[in-house]
């Protein structure tokens, strides 16, 4: 099931990977209702923008799946699982671009009656899941061709096959390289605190055989320093459109060391995860999480009792940290607003963008 | 206990909290043996530069307390003792100072025969002890005038009572600063690996009544970002002779980040932390420690199977990202060589210094 990224449809079903229970087990979990999806994404079970954009219209199409239903209760159906779903996490834009498909296929079945209502929600969230895989590919091209030989790189957070339909944003790149003997070792920030680096990360790339040193978030910074780190490579969850990034917190942080050190920071996304409508980061809702995250590492309790803590999910680099944007349609060099601009309107004809 | 410190002599016995069992054990740990108080240094039961420096010096007074050895006894049990204490950490400098002026007093006894060895040590022990306990004190009345009223602090690691011999270092000067109602909250970073901030930072920072937000150790870079960190207050393992300084690993990504964001970058330590021997922070020994130290967090393994981790100890951060060192003797603003060369001039004759 890796091999073809980490969520199916199977005949009014979804099957997907636990990711909260990787690596020691790999449990895979089969449902036909949209309420355990939404349930999944909140809690992390899926995770990674692209992979919970599949996710959630795969779950529009299993809350009207039924079609015995009237035209009332289709758009009844339609509409608790629609804002059921947006509500799971607010910083990923890729759940609201795929909602947002799967609401214009909703109307436009609505208009014929409802004639085919299945079969339309279906075919749009298998091209969604079929376009992040294309993408997927697309990106690790592009983004190999940054990548000088013997490479040591740096990554945080999980990018792979199990965030993404496909092989991954910032993995494809690292995969891609690899395969095309660049990459001599990838260093892994264990990304507190849900730790995806040491869980996911880590298990997905000794897989594909690349070396790999897990490291603590706060070893980056030493790595740079001591000129092991060539370069840095990481995804993200929302591209403003003047090019600034949200991605998983401590990203902001591996940005600025990078620029001190002046290590290229690359950041790998589709220009599904572009949300033009946002001027700049600033405008990009961070998610806070529980507390606990901080507090509980893998259910124990860690810190002293009664503690209070603080667990923003994101946090937003500025486009003047970036050396360079990968998309699955090519290359921002320097991303300014302009730049972003400039590219988004190129593309537009010819890719899969979604607004 | 933790009220004079957490370390005590009494009667032939040596007496110390295990940090490593804190915060939910209080364990007091009692011994004889200077082989269990080297042991603890290393598994980090005792742990802070000035602690290990006091019971390095309890340990070598345990190895000859026996007042029945021959001239010949005593040296071997003493060089014993000494080569054993000084092998289990290598970048605490108060541990070499420490075990140095236990030297010097063993060889000065030794040539009277002996006699007296027993009070000797102990008492030289004492003074060390002592002075590392008033060193505190004078930390937190000097640093405390740097801190401006309605601060948030962010720190990092443990530098308390635990760490110390009294108040601690970074944490003396957020206790004083608070008492005298110029802290508003403290945000402590959890400080992977071993999150000496979430387990003892927290802990001791709470029994005071201050407020503490524990954050990962990747969320101080965006705490900064939007302007919720007043000032950067840290301790340190040793310092060049140049002022670059040498503290847990992640010290130097917080220092970037705080010059950055015009954030005023603290360092405090007693004037024993200073080695004048090494002429800059890139001669200072980074100690390595065991990679489960990443791959596991409380004995519970996080990472997925044989993963390979890199975990060093300490990064050094360069004298031209500090603020100011605040020392026992006062304040070095704008730490260079030259600077931090006319200060230990100027105290040597004064101050407790140690070579």
């Amino acid at each position: 099931m890796v091999g073809t990224g980490s969520i199916e449809w199977s005949e009014g079903t979804v099957r997907f990977i636990n990711q909260a229970k990787l690596p020691d087990e790999e449990e895979i979990v089969e449902t036909s209702d949209y309420r355990r999806i939404a349930d999944s994404i909140r809690r992390l079970e899926i995770r990674g923008a692209p992979a919970i954009g599949i996710a959630a219209a795969f779950g529009i199409v299993l809350a009207v799946w039924d079609d015995r239903l009237t035209p009332e209760e289709y758009r009844a159906r339609f509409q608790e699982a629609w804002e059921h779903l947006s509500k799971t996490r607010p910083t990923a834009v890729n759940l609201f671009a795929s909602l947002g498909r799967m609401k214009r296929a909703f109307e436009e079945t609505a208009e014929r009656g409802f004639a085919g209502l299945r079969e339309a929600l279906l075919g749009e969230a298998l091209v969604i899941q079929r376009e992040e895989i294309d993408a997927c590919l697309r990106i690790g091209q592009f983004g190999a061709g940054l990548i000088n030989p013997g490479s040591n790189l740096l990554t945080h957070c999980n990018t792979g096959r199990l965030a993404t339909g496909g092989e991954g944003t910032a993995q494809s790149v690292i995969v891609t390289a690899f395969r095309q003997g660049k990459v001599r070792r990838v260093y892994v920030d264990e990304t507190r605190p849900l730790l995806q680096g040491a869980r996911l990360t880590a298990w997905e790339l000794s897989r594909e055989k690349i070396e790999v040193v897990l490291i603590t978030d706060s070893t980056a910074g030493y790595l740079m320093q001591v000129g092991k780190v060539d370069a840095v490579v990481v995804g993200a969850d929302r591209i403003a459109a003047n090019g600034d990034v949200a991605n998983k917190i401590g990203t902001y942080s591996l940005a600025v060391l990078a620029a001190k050190h002046g290590v290229p920071f690359y950041v790998a996304a589709p220009l599904s995860t572009f949300d033009p409508a946002l001027v700049s980061g600033s405008e990009i809702p961070i998610e806070e999480r529980d507390p606990m995250e901080v507090t509980h590492v893998g259910g124990n309790r860690v810190a002293a009792k009664g503690i209070n803590a603080f667990a923003p999910a994101f946090d937003v680099t500025g486009h003047e940290l970036i050396t360079a944007i990968i998309t699955d349609c090519g290359i921002i060099q320097n991303p300014t607003e302009q730049a972003v601009g400039k590219f988004l309107q190129k593309k537009k004809a010819v890719a899969p963008v979604v607004v």
